[in-house]
């Protein structure tokens, strides 16, 4: 399987560049006989869209899908799903002074060295546009995971630069530009994102995203683990630099004595593992954080080198999120779903014929 | 591809239990013409041996590797590598008094949940002893690396419980029983791991690994990056509960101005990616940092229920690490190389005809 | 990986029904720096495409294939190359007749007894419209091989029904409708056709496919063999029932003396292992004949049962290829083109830097 | 996944040389609670084992199999099934006077200039000994078959050289060195296979093997189809040329009126299709047929070259079989069994919600 594609029952495969025509997915393996129609899709897309607020890009995409394949009157029929989003607001001439440098944190250096080649028109296939392919996929694990399992995902921005944000309550997080889980902060953050705008700088964030309701025992020790499939697509998001499950590196300082989750006949009496031991859920909600960094295309002038190898400096002046992190929280969300529902095939094929022997008064 | 298999093109397929006769490991897809002796190999697995100090298991094992088929008169000859690490000191009766118990923080429960039946003694297939498996096939990887590009890869314990090493040197890691980057340290480490010890608790840790000398390009965008393979090679090592690459968390409070790593004809001026960017090498040290939490298995009493749902207590007696992170060094260091040279196939196979264009003076 | 993708490196992932909007393909692994334009691809598929003679389907489709990503200046970038063929001419009307019952030796009953669901209107995803993706994938396949080591592919008829055709020239086959290598013989098979279709029946065929100047040593042994990744290729095309390399069947009664492809300082003497042994390419041909079923879809009344189970007939009186094997040349061609390239790239990955030993004169 | 492993979910994992200590393979994925004891896997082994008469190998292999992992208290515990065959009558000097010539027919050549090294004792990793890896995976594979789903499979040779053998009864198949279902053959088929032996010459054989009671819908269309599978499975074993299903290379000049099975409600009216319509199973016996070439080890002499390339001739006098497809049964229904059984937990990891719709009376 090629860089393209994950999962293994329940595969997903991306194509599509910034100022192409249109990303395209396919989503592979999904059991037939869910009701799906586009608007599934779509309410999950609209959640990361551009243009939504002041604080993130100002792009103008509709980010309307199509479903190419896979249904049939409104349910799936266990083929190949195939769905297009056009590009729309595709403006290639803000790019045409940066196409020959590189800029800074970003991409653009390493895709030209690998493949000799590329397309630098909105940073091509490195763009987080591409991540509109994930939502799309993650929608379709969401809602069968939630019908046939109960299981439901949500996330959070658990910080913003250098403000820590405390959960609240779920309700909170709709309300904002900022998937934030506390409105009382909303005017703070704000301020901070309209000052940072304006110097033309950028920062990262941190998602905290949360599993409930997942049956024990998804996740295929030793290699297969659940918690490794769920850090690797965490990190396949742009601009991810860390994953957590858990306690994460909290962990480092705790005893063992404060660590491991006790257990009683009514269940587990706290989650530091964050709902996985030996890469096997647990029963208890899968718990993951992620840290993004900041954006690397800014405004402020940066030291760096042409295509040529010669010193310059750059600055970008385009369209761009100043904290890519305020939209990452439905694709992180999106990533868990089709982590999970894969490992709900992958667990079923094997152990479909298993009751777990202990259960929780 | 099942759960005990890792790597497209360098595939490492491991099987065996803590006391079942014996665990063994598969290595396939290795270029031919390398010369491997079981020296090689076995240098390697002296480094995470246990019984090699006060503060590590006292579990006796050799730990002797014998190379099964693949090499033929010192050489690899491109076929599957096969070989075999006996299981010596496998005392089952110790985990008598637990088989039927779960341990707080411990894998017990979720394997028999998945499958319905497990094996109890020294933890089955959920034991870090499976880890013997990964350090083999990551002494073939490093060996590779380093005679075919040059590459170099080495960690140290980074952290021990609420102690800090900061790096001082490599030449003092191999020096001292905890991979210590800090000579100076070991006294305060030892005395604070014998106190430990003596109250039956564990501790977590911190490993750093780096990878220097990594050629321009290595990694397949968008799902297949190097830093996802990465992370999920790292978050499998048991006890693993977060994964940083580069900056990691810390780019979250970033300003981009300030992670971006500029670049001038002479190369980075500094390396907040950690050797990645976009998913794709960038001819940096590839830095990665993991959080391992304390052991599950500590003498101090802990509640929880038996295999009938039943409340009980636990505590466990027999040979454990105190804190598995003190092993984990050279574990880590084999997953990097192993990620590491599954991508340099993966690169050659795509892009064996491209010349990076950019070079730094 | 799921069932809609197939290749290791070189990897094909298609959707797509044959009377939804569109077909849509994604190739990834493709080398970066290929030149590619729509025209190369279109030109394989005009090869395919129905409606170009009286002797296959009247469906009027163009097969109009649209790039929607992976190409950058006329050039592949090494990103996934996603591509669209739409439907033009769906007549689901023509089906509503046999939309519940099933056709003897159609796929229709599988469907549905898999997925509890299936898309009726022609064929759905079991059409051989799917094979569009095919030949467009091996387009891109066809021309790589060709400009990278000269790999010329091209395949011919070589029985329609009981009429076998002996190779006389590739010039032949561009000739006719029917791919056949001997112009002399068209006449002959287009009265047979022209019977055939006036009786409401189909027949069967067979096609061979050559590979020339395949280099020494492409295959992976002992699972991931050229000779099992080429048979599972022909074998997943639509309507296929055998596989043959080489000698292929004839080898049953040959003798070992008489099988063996002597050797000299110039070259192989004979070619009965068709290019490949122990799994691995010779620098030979490749040689590879399939069989093709007689089409499902026919006039002739057949005893069948409906969706309820109970006993009926069936007469099918769409737009149906009378002979599927007529249009399956390119198909094969393409099938055998993607698998010479995945295992190129595959074994440069491994063996890039190896140099056969032994040189012929 | 690399060339030494195959299938998705139940994945065999083999190594091994000829003449090297043993021979070793890991089953992943089989499921948790199936009994499973030593001799469950050597009773297959027994039945490929060479030595067993005069018209087959002399080679003497106990062929004793060990588990190492994988099983606990003679049950299967969900992880990987780790196991070893050693070898015990290795008489490398035997090929001494072959190791720097190349065999007409075998891998010698193709080894060596793909991986410019290769291990020449006893054919190395080419030796059709490896097969024993495949017969102890299918013996698990066919126990959980039989006990889940009640599947049968079984295989008889059908043609020796020239040969054909028609079925007669199963009961036939255990009772004769050759698998044939023909014991009134018998003293026909010893007497040709005699003076074969004598005359140091070899022979081709086919080999056919049923699958009975699969149920319907095993299969992913379009390019992981069950029957694209099996293809490729058989297509690796050592020394085939040709795979048919159902009616195979006779479908050519069959009409559709003929070849399309027709269906009543007690259910089909034949089996042209071999059990697999549109690469899903149908419910009918899965039928298979394979064409064996003959060995290439022969004592006659034959023109070849040397590792210099320079002209010479060979005869091979070692212990060889003089039919290889008189031990090839047992291993055809090995990879049939893994290939189901990959199957039937892909189908209910997709389909595990679905009750087919169409029940025959």
């Amino acid at each position: 399987m090629s860089g393209n594609s994950f999962g293994t029952l329940f595969c997903v495969t991306s194509f599509g560049e910034s100022h192409g025509p249109a990303f395209g997915g396919v989503v592979d393996g999904c059991p037939p006989g869910l009701e799906l129609k586009s608007e599934d899709i779509q309410k999950e897309l609209d959640r990361r869209k551009p243009g939504s607020s002041r604080h993130v890009t100002q792009r103008r995409e509709t980010d309307a899908v199509e479903i190419l394949s896979g249904v049939y009157e409104g349910r799936t029929t266990g083929t190949a799903i195939g769905f297009l989003i056009r590009n729309e607001d595709a403006r290639s001439k803000d790019y045409a002074a940066i196409a020959e440098k590189f800029r800074p944190g970003h991409a653009d250096f390493t895709y030209l060295q690998k493949y000799g080649i590329r397309d630098p028109r909105g940073g091509g296939r490195a763009s987080a546009r591409e991540t509109v392919i994930r939502v799309a996929a993650g929608a379709i694990a969401k809602k069968w995971l939630r019908e046939r399992y109960g299981v439901l995902i949500r996330g959070y921005l658990a910080q913003l630069g250098p403000h820590k944000i405390a959960f609240k309550s779920w309700d909170a997080v709709g309300g904002n530009p900022f998937f934030s889980p506390d409105d009382s902060r909303t005017r703070e953050l704000e301020q901070f994102m309209d000052a940072l705008r304006e110097s033309g700088d950028s920062v990262g964030a941190r998602v905290n995203v949360v599993a409930e309701k997942v049956p024990v025992g998804w996740g295929e020790p030793v290699y297969g683990r659940l918690d490794a499939d769920i850090a690797a697509a965490m990190m396949s998001i742009n601009a991810v630099k860390g994953v957590e499950i858990g306690a994460g590196f909290a962990s480092i300082a705790q005893k063992g004595s404060e660590h491991g989750d006790e257990m009683t006949p009514q269940g587990f009496l706290s989650n530091n593992n964050g709902g996985v031991l030996g890469g096997i859920s647990t029963g208890q909600d899968v718990v993951v954080s992620i840290a993004l960094k900041p954006t690397s295309s800014i405004r402020v002038p940066r030291r760096t080198i042409d295509a040529k190898g010669g010193a310059t400096t750059v600055q970008t002046t385009g369209r761009h999120d100043p904290c890519v992190g305020i939209r990452a929280t439905p694709i992180a969300e999106a990533m868990l779903a089709c982590v999970l529902m894969d490992h709900a095939l992958r667990h079923r094929a094997q152990c479909g014929d298993v009751t777990p022997p202990v259960k929780f008064k």
